[in-house]
């Protein structure tokens, strides 16, 4: 499976496409950082971001977008600009009929790292270990997207394993 | 001028137009509230909220776009579906072209009723009489979005004077 991971947030969001399955090697098939100007107005912002995360989905056609779940504790001073990229990120998905799964910032390093207190040089780290990539992620908003989209895969399949087993279970009490 | 207000939030996302300048009788020309299922993805109670105002925009042609500022201190516990759908509005407006304007909700209590820490009652009651309506607006939601409007008519009527007595303090100034 394909997922695009996005790191929202309105000054820097992260992309990054990760392809593969849990328990196999996975690939990085592309990462990156859409900027946008702090100064301009808000409304050219949220278009631009929207803009990019369209042309990623055309381009990498993924099976699956995993958005950072963000939270309102954190950060309050960029928070609203965050959520407002993360909706906007989250719609354009929609629009394309592509399933969204929203991972927390702690289930994303767990997933990678083992601890979901790791800081971002782990993170990118284990990113770059994870992928065999030559070097780490040119920025930790693109290392970010693409722990999002590892945690996406490993989690998906987690759940795909719990699913299963509750489903033999019920198979079995029905024998 | 024709202004679309509207009270971002992903259960009820109020929309009120009004036409009018400052200092001349307004009018209504619309009101409503997009509601959308509380148990539905995020995704598509973006999509659906984005389709909304794109859909009021086309009908009623306004001249700017006012939503109301969310801040992140108030309502921790629905302020991210409020930021994002403020943000699919303000980018479904930019995207269309129109000027999008953000007022506090103080801003817009003042606008109406003459103070900033109004009730929803007596915005409602305001927006009525401003408006000349037969009957107070159905829901809160939609008293809320009129009012933004009306806020966005004279507090743009008030910017253009300020700008006007600036100009000529300097043309004054440059005899």
């Amino acid at each position: 499976m394909r997922v695009l991971g996005i790191d929202p947030g309105l000054t820097r969001c992260g992309l990054g496409v990760v392809e593969g399955l849990a328990g196999r090697p996975l690939t990085a098939v592309a990462s990156g950082v859409v900027r946008t100007d702090a100064g301009a107005e808000l409304g050219d912002r949220l278009v631009r971001i929207e803009a990019e995360v369209c042309r990623w989905i055309e381009l990498h056609q993924p099976d699956a977008v995993a958005v950072e779940r963000v939270f309102s504790q954190h950060n309050v001073k960029t928070v609203m600009g965050t959520a407002q990229a993360a909706g906007i990120a989250i719609a354009a998905a929609t629009r394309a009929g592509i399933p969204v799964a929203l991972h927390t910032p702690s289930e994303v390093k767990a997933a990678v790292t083992g601890s979901g207190r790791a800081d971002k040089a782990q993170v990118s780290t284990m990113v770059t270990r994870l992928l065999k990539l030559a070097q780490q992620p040119a920025t930790a908003d693109a290392a970010d997207a693409l722990a999002l989209a590892i945690c996406h895969i490993w989690r998906g399949a987690a759940a795909s394993r719990l699913q299963a087993a509750v489903e033999r279970a019920g198979s079995g009490a029905a024998r």
